[in-house]
């Protein structure tokens, strides 16, 4: 994405989500606080929202497997990913909970729903301009 | 196991339980009707009600996995194993959910209880004799 000065953190991993998805048992509840995009707000300010939500939900997930399987080996890779991308993101310690324009409901997604959700957040960062993070348009 | 007349059914896919155990959310609920062994019953009368009931239970977490995935082939193997396991068990139509010694409860187990109860039935296969199932001793 234009907004990360350090390299692109989104790797090839991204296309080991089918596999991963597949490889987990369909009705399986995974824990996220969700956020819903919202008009008239910019990617950059949903993402400095999602990331690290979706950070703490990958690591309490990865916890739930041995380390050498290869659900593990996976889910540690796109935790990485997500990592580089909140490394990316513009540190301004504003508290991005505060902006009223969110909802955050803790949900509870089957993979299919969770990973798609993780893709919404990967393209959101790939789209994103480097502009103020919550600035409206 | 001596019960059987056709070969052992018992193949080395038994081996891959651990590692299909540590590439399942290790809070992941699995239901089966789950019957425990009692006292002065054969284990060849136990083994004629947890394999048809184990044998059910795993066909439907089969179905919870894409087709190629790794937990669905280690899964279909196992599934594989219990019905030559059941192939070996004589076929007396006797209905064997009458006999009041068993008290049989919907359980849902966690992937390392599960396995550990399927191994719990491979092991009685393996040590039965081949009496007539259901004699009290
Ligand atoms: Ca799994």
């Amino acid at each position: 994405g234009p907004i990360c000065k350090t390299g692109n953190p989104v790797t090839d991993d991204i296309k080991l989500i089918d596999e991963l998805v597949g490889n987990l048992p369909n009705d399986y509840k995974i824990q996220i606080k969700y956020i819903s995009k919202v008009p008239n707000v910019t990617d950059t300010c949903w993402l400095h929202l999602t990331v690290p939500e979706m950070s703490f939900s990958l690591d309490v997930l990865l916890e739930k497997f041995a380390k050498n399987s290869s659900n593990y080996l996976i889910i540690e890779n796109l935790h990485r990913i997500l990592d580089g991308i909140h490394n990316c993101l513009s540190d301004d310690k504003k508290d991005y909970h505060e902006e009223s324009e969110f909802s955050c409901e803790k949900s509870n997604l089957e993979p299919k729903q969770y990973f798609s959700y993780f893709n919404e957040i990967i393209t959101a960062f790939q789209l994103a301009e480097d502009t103020n993070p919550c600035d409206a348009e």
